[in-house]
């Protein structure tokens, strides 16, 4: 059987790092998406907070297999 | 806490201008989404139809944040 | 009325060749959607299966019209 | 009969509005072109003119179908 | 002597495959072209016909020399 | 003598139109730039105000000759 | 162990199709490198030969595992 | 009166430097285009001829005045 | 009032990350410019430095608003 | 003397970070090469594996000096 | 310390060759910026100036030190 | 037959110009290549050395037939 996949851009955010960022979009998609297979990174951005600190923001793209 | 958004590609069309169609895409993304927070223009196309009117077709990718 | 699409990239597979992982990727998906409009091929890959047959694997961004 | 078609780039200019310059675009392409069937934003460009507006340029690749 | 071509873009379809979109295209455009030097393929899209069908859509650049 | 010219990024915005969001980054520009040679859209952007206005945004790359 | 991959590009050619071009750049790279892991399709180019028939040329990013 | 110019592609080849093979487009395109407003280098290529020389080929995208 | 917004591109470096490269450039820039609203990573590079460490190299491009 | 560069894509992987997985890269392609001047990230990946960790895949572009 | 640059883009004109014209945007450039770390070329145009002769346009984006 | 060819990429440095420095490039590939087919220009970078002078570095990707 031929599997099919669908793919959706997230934006996750994160005051630590890049990786954290992709953790929280990953964490966050992985509560309504069964199982994901792979993402990529699309875009990189950030702003700085009234605290001070820097605001890691990351559009990743994830793949995960449809089931229907 | 972290956002996270959710990006969606949406088409709008109009016969009147680009900031129409844009309108137009985000007016019916608004009734399955609650809050807009951005969007891109990723393509600008169209086609004349047959009452001779041009018809502007925009590609917009819509960001808002996910709830969940 | 104008009318509103939305697209949507979906990964298709096959041993076959890229048009029948495209027909895969369609069949897939007009199980959710009611009307397909377009597609476009956005990436072709693929990998060497353990049988050593190619595994031809497509991204198609497919556009359909909303109705809500 | 499967269609063919044929592409070609026009540069369309108005001081009124990259709508506006589109049309001047595709009027100037329809004297020596049958059917135009679809266009595609290239480019969107300008200048500041002598007399202080704006002259908005845009490169629209338009699409036709190939009779012979 | 130094040789000059001139590139143009074309669009062939095909309810068959890509291979013989690009087929369609070059010999609509060897009706008017002497010699075709090289083409290349720009972009993939497709729809699904009314008989269900999936037509193939294929934009190539071809490549020929200019004689004048 | 050969000219030179610089390149700068401005973004424009406005609840009007891309035109008009386009005109108010030339005039900003234009109060410490003598004379705009030409400009290049290079990112269309946007959000939704809290009065429920469309704000339009626009990148413009803004070239003017260097007198030095 | 972390693995670490390395990519090629090569380009295969073929008279029959794409998917054979890919087929024959797979088999020639397979000769010197034990395990292709994924390929992608860079570039997708032909020509007219001058037995008339049309010449498919892709080319191919492989990745394979490197050992050391 | 707006103008409208329409972009034409050509690529010119020289065993000289990029700027020959440039002006080699241009020469030739202007036996039958009136004006040349602009042009804009698309690719660089080149090859090794049987003499041992280098061919410089460069794709260039011509800008003119359409009258009509 | 419209807000009015420049972008400039910076390079920012470090031994330890990309986030430090980037605070790195930030820091740098807000010497000079009052208020950053946003960046965007435009590209990451690096070196291996004679002590045997990596240099992280990131360009952002940084986003403040024009007051004049 | 002009010196002359290669370039190689290598993807490195790690369960840490991307900078961890550039490293991994780097140090696999010391192995046979003498000496890497510089490095360009050109794609960023990533996978979820059985034990619930993010894999971080990093392809870089890693430019040496031509001995010969 | 780690060091930060700046990137800013200049367009440099020449009736000789595109290497006179990045020459001409870097002696000019060189007039406020003391030290030029590195340039890379954007894009090269041109145009055909009224004495016949071809004017090569070249967009460079020139890379130096902050020193604040 | 159907030929495979391989891509490499290489960069070549010059005090004189791009044609020089892809020259050179070509030349030192060809110690280690018995026939290059053709070569593409990737990137075109520099700098200016400690003796005033422009360094042109360029990025050429080769193509070669695989013999095996």
């Amino acid at each position: 059987m031929d599997n099919v996949f669908k793919l959706i851009e997230i934006v996750g955010t994160s005051e630590e790092s890049y990786e954290k960022a992709i953790k929280n979009a990953l964490d966050k998609a992985s509560k309504t998406i069964k199982e994901i297979s792979w993402f990529e990174v699309i875009q990189q951005r950030g702003t700085i907070l009234n605290n001070g600190n820097i605001q890691y923001q990351v559009v990743v793209k994830i793949g995960f297999k449809l089931i229907v």
